[in-house]
């Protein structure tokens, strides 16, 4: 079981093989749990960046780190973003109609990182991070290379464990030349 | 205008810049077709993978190089995918109710290329690409890494220029290893 480099089965024949956690074992083999665990180890090889999505409702802020985002359209520029329903930016984002999606650099790690916790406003900063005001009532965290300024289009009721929201961008801002940040480059997987 | 690599603007104090095609210009200095490029520009830094979706209908098969594509929840498991509407696989996966998306790997360039083009089926091929049966009606391409096999849960009505596919995983098969190609790895931009 310790040679995770080839595509042969055991019987000679070429084959592909499903592997898990150092465990391989080929196609025809399977089960409903085996099933699951092949179907989880194949979305993680969706390509996703590494984002901070901001809100605010009066005075209550909601950031956390997200990782299920692509744009949608063009015309109009839309986003679409599978958000957790008990999280607090999720709720700001809902009760406001607006939010704002950063996008970090490859050196922003540990950015990223401060907004896995709940949420902290306090002495301009959330989390630590300053922000400043924009169009909309959802702060800008004024260290991340680009971010864009959105609407809530649309809230669309799906049967699975995340909020589909579809986001217009209304305004955007980004600096120089900077390398964005992805789960591929990071030690973390999205949990949930 | 020639000094990409700077965040000072020309009084002096530190500031953003917005840049496209070569062109910087300070974050204060806007209008309407500025804004949209700025959009267009900052888009471009939400990370994607590059992918092949399939989808049959009867003797008909559509099968096209896409992007917007993102993990939506984990129970169950959902996908987001945004579809020209026009394309040849977004009806074939309205009609069929199923569809089959195709990981590739960073070495597969030239497949996804082959994707740009209209779907051409014969001799037990999609673009010269060999494909078998998979649990639905939509073909799986033999010589790609990794897939998931789904069932079309719901096509959302936006007001954007893709549609928004929610697909349900019910198979999914994956190789040992791979690395997977994203349009950052790639000479392409999604252009619609």
């Amino acid at each position: 079981m310790s040679d995770r480099s080839g595509l042969k089965a055991g019987n000679g024949k070429t084959s592909a093989w499903c592997m898990h956690n150092g465990w391989r074992w080929p196609e025809g083999l399977s089960g409903p749990a085996v099933e699951t665990k092949v179907k989880q180890q194949t979305l993680r090889k969706l390509s996703n960046g590494v984002y901070v999505l901001t809100a605010r409702c009066a005075d209550r802020y909601g950031a956390a780190t997200v990782s299920w985002v692509s744009q949608a359209s063009f015309k109009p520029p839309l986003l679409m973003a599978a958000i957790r329903r008990e999280s607090n930016v999720f709720k700001c984002l809902t009760a406001s109609g607006t939010a704002v999606l950063h996008i970090l650099s490859d050196r922003q790690q540990e950015i990223a990182r401060r907004f896995f916790s709940p949420t902290h406003a306090g002495g301009g900063t959330l989390n630590g991070e300053p922000f400043a005001e924009g169009r909309t009532a959802a702060p800008i965290l004024t260290n991340l290379p680009a971010h864009v300024e959105c609407q809530v289009e649309q809230i669309v009721d799906t049967n699975g464990d995340h909020a589909l929201v579809i986001l217009r961008v209304i305004a955007a801002q980004c600096r120089a030349s900077f390398r964005p940040l992805t789960i591929a480059d990071s030690p973390w997987e999205y949990g949930g």
